[in-house]
Formats: C-alpha cells, sequence, structure tokens
C-alpha cells in the first residue's frame, strides 16, 4: 500500500532538480522493468507494483536481488504513474553505471541541442540498436532522466552511455576520429561509404547544427529526398543515416 | 473573441466521431497552418488567430482567399488548444481532397495497425519526403485526423493521400507490384537492391505484420542492428527503409 510521503517522492522526481539529487530515475512498464531488474549496471532503490506483475515476478526478482517492493493496492499506480495508461509497474533506481566507453573503434553519435524528450530516448534506442555505445549530449538537450525520455529509450539506457559535454571540445579531443554531421545539403547518404569508426552530430530539431560546430565537421551528409516535406524528424534522420554508415 | 460554442466545437472535434461527421480536421501552429492555408486542396472552415500572427499573414490570407478568421485576445488560444504550449493559431479544414493516387511506378507504403498517432504522423511526413504519395491504413490504425497525428505529419497530410482499406485486398488488386513487408528476420536492408515501385508494409508497433499478411509479402526485409534493442520504432524503421528502396 502507498503511503504519502511515497507519492510526494515520486511525483518530485518528474523534476529533473530533484532526480540529480537523488541520483535516481523513474521507469515504468512491464518491459522497461524487467530489463532494469535484470541489467547488473542498474540498482534498484525502490519497485512499486501491481499484484498480477509481482505474482509473475516475484521468482526473478529473487534471483537478482532486487526486492525492494511495494505491492499496490488496484488504482494506487494511477497516483505514482507519470504515463497517461499506466502499467502495472512503476521503478525508482539509481542511474545506470559504465566504465568509461572510448571513442575510437566505434561510431559515437554527438546531439546538438536535440529538445525533445521523445525524440531523445527513441535516439537512444536507435544507438543500442546500431550498436552505438557512447552518445555525447550537449548542455541544452533535453534531461536524459526526464521520464518521457525513459520511456522512449525502451530499456536501452542501461546499455548506452550518455554523456553531457560540451561537443566542439569532444570532437577537438578525438582529433584521428572522422566527423560526419546531418545536413539539408551535402553528400547523399546513399552515398557514403560505411565506417569503422567516427563521429556522427545530429543536430536541433529545427535549427539544426548550431554555427559554432559547422567548421568541424568534415563530412556534411543529407538524406536525398524527392518530395516536399521540409525536413525529417531528428531520430528518424539518426536512423537513416547510421544504417548507412553502418552499411 | 472566442464565444461558448466555438470553444465547445473545437472541444468536440478532439473525438473522431465529431471530426468524421463535420468532415473537417483541426490543426496548429504557425508551420502547418502557413502550409494548409497556401494548399489548393485544403478548405478552411475558420482559422482562430492571434494578433501576432495575424498582423503578419493578413496579406497571405488575402491573397489565398481564406480568410474566415477570428482574432483572439490574449489566452484565449489556450482554450481551445490540444497542445500543451500552443503556437499562436489553429485552424479547422476540410479534409484535404486528392485526385485519386494509382499505386503502379511508385513506391507505397501499407500500414498494418499502427496505433500510436505520434507514429502514424511522423511516417505520413517520411513518406511526403521520399515522395511516396499514397499510404494505405488498416482499419485498425490510428485515425489519421487525431490532433497529434496532424502535428506530427507537419503539413505533409495535405500532400500524401492517405487511405483506409483492407491491406490484404489492396495487395490482392495490384499483383503486378512487389510486396516488401519490415520483419526482424529476413535480407538485410542494406543487401536489398532499390525500386521504382511497390508496396513496403509495415507492421504494428509490438505486434510486427499481422499472420493473414506474411503470406501475401515476398520479400522479407529486416534492418541489421549489431546492439541489443529489442526492436525499432515503426516511424524510425520505415524511414531507414524506405531510404534504402529509394537508394
Amino acid at each position: 500500500m502507498l503511503v504519502k510521503s511515497q507519492v510526494k517522492y515520486i511525483q518530485s522526481l518528474g523534476q529533473k532538480k530533484f532526480r540529480d539529487e537523488q541520483g535516481v530515475l523513474v521507469a515504468e512498464g512491464t518491459k522497461i522493468i524487467n530489463e532494469f531488474v535484470q541489467a547488473p549496471n542498474m540498482e534498484l532503490v525502490q519497485l512499486f507494483a501491481e499484484n498480477e506483475w509481482l505474482k509473475e515476478n516475484l521468482h526473478s526478482l529473487k534471483e537478482s536481488g532486487k526486492q525492494q517492493v511495494v505491492a499496490l493496492k488496484d488504482g494506487e499506480l494511477g497516483r505514482i504513474s507519470f504515463l497517461s495508461t499506466p502499467n502495472q509497474v512503476l521503478g525508482v533506481f539509481r542511474k545506470p553505471k559504465f566504465e568509461n566507453e572510448q571513442p575510437e573503434g566505434h561510431i559515437c553519435l554527438a546531439l546538438d541541442n536535440i529538445q525533445d524528450p521523445g525524440n531523445l530516448g527513441t535516439i537512444v534506442r536507435i544507438a543500442d540498436w546500431f550498436g552505438v555505445r557512447l552518445v555525447i549530449c550537449s548542455q541544452h538537450c533535453a534531461d536524459l532522466y526526464n521520464p518521457k525520455v525513459v520511456q522512449a529509450a525502451m530499456g536501452s539506457l542501461c546499455r548506452v552511455q550518455v554523456l553531457y559535454a560540451d561537443i566542439a571540445a569532444f570532437l577537438q579531443k578525438w582529433p584521428a576520429l572522422p566527423v560526419y554531421g546531418a545536413f539539408l545539403d551535402g553528400m547523399s547518404i546513399t552515398q557514403t561509404a560505411p565506417i569503422q569508426q567516427g563521429i556522427l552530430v545530429i543536430g536541433n530539431e529545427s535549427k539544426g547544427i548550431s554555427e559554432q560546430l559547422r567548421p568541424l565537421i568534415q563530412h556534411r551528409v543529407t538524406i536525398p529526398g524527392t518530395g516536399n516535406a521540409e525536413s525529417l524528424n531528428a531520430a528518424v534522420a539518426t536512423g537513416i543515416i547510421l544504417s548507412h554508415l553502418k552499411g
């Protein structure tokens, strides 16, 4: 059963300030929670679960050693959920821990001011799909632990390392890595040869890649379109370019 | 100035039943409204605009002959907007009119039960980008005129013809067109030759392409992933596959 202080605590985690203070994130729904419970780099703070979910997952919770669970009565999940349709279980986890991923030998992403939480989460999921293990976010990107980002990333948050840093400084730190950037003009991505390592820069949803980063980009690539849409969604563009760079 | 009956009318258009009865859709924001006002196949029913937008656009409204405008006082847009952050202008338009697009000679999409409005809108925008002019939706897809679909499609709704129909019957009606389908297994899309015409079937977000359609698909294609994400977002997958099929 929920107590008032728990409701208040979880509601407070809708705000970045409180998430940062506590070093935690909130995840929801059977799929993501099952992945996070299994993940060795995700430390559980507290699960809030309906009985149906608990019955099915008691065994795997025991095996994982993650057993801090509050059993919810019917309707209680709605009081703490950030979803319009709550889905059986909500968990508070410590932010995932990673060894420091090195960018060499891989393709990495650098996100320049991606502001929509759904886009950021979807991009992390795309990164995971293509085996990208390191994503650099500029300081003005959405917060990775915004509940909407966590939901859109679908469990990939525990496998992809996301760091907030100055992108120009990051690019300059790795001068041997080729730098690609997504533009509305440039070389067609369908004509671009696959690469083994490099950094792909994706710009803001409406403004693209910022002025001061442009001189640092060696390969301007574009997605050829024959239609009339003014642009593609940033996450969709990331997926298309990665699929061609991975070859 | 808004009157009560207008607020009620627009709120009612949040429901498919009332949109269908009236044959209209609601669009919001400066970008989409500007595109719809210019589009010859979009008939304006009524615009609700803040003064700032009106001042800038009075001339183009006059030129387009679309002049049914209610000027809003400060704060009134929030009473009728479906957005969390209202953006200057909201318009009610009749559903767009199209000549009947023929699938031959082009790539078309068939969406099998795409349920998330954001995904459906994003897919229409992707279709527009790649010059796809015809999208067939199964009856269980989200409603094209749901305000979330309209916003995600970003003006592409007036350029891409979207029809609701039985996909199996549609495929059988055009036996000369090759049929491609997105699966988690199949031929790698990076190894698939570009095509001039054909139908690409995209399945439901969690269940994929439905059983009864599978025998009708000649080319199972897949997006090779080296990571661990269980799947890609349906719109992202559509963009990636189209970018390779268009070549």
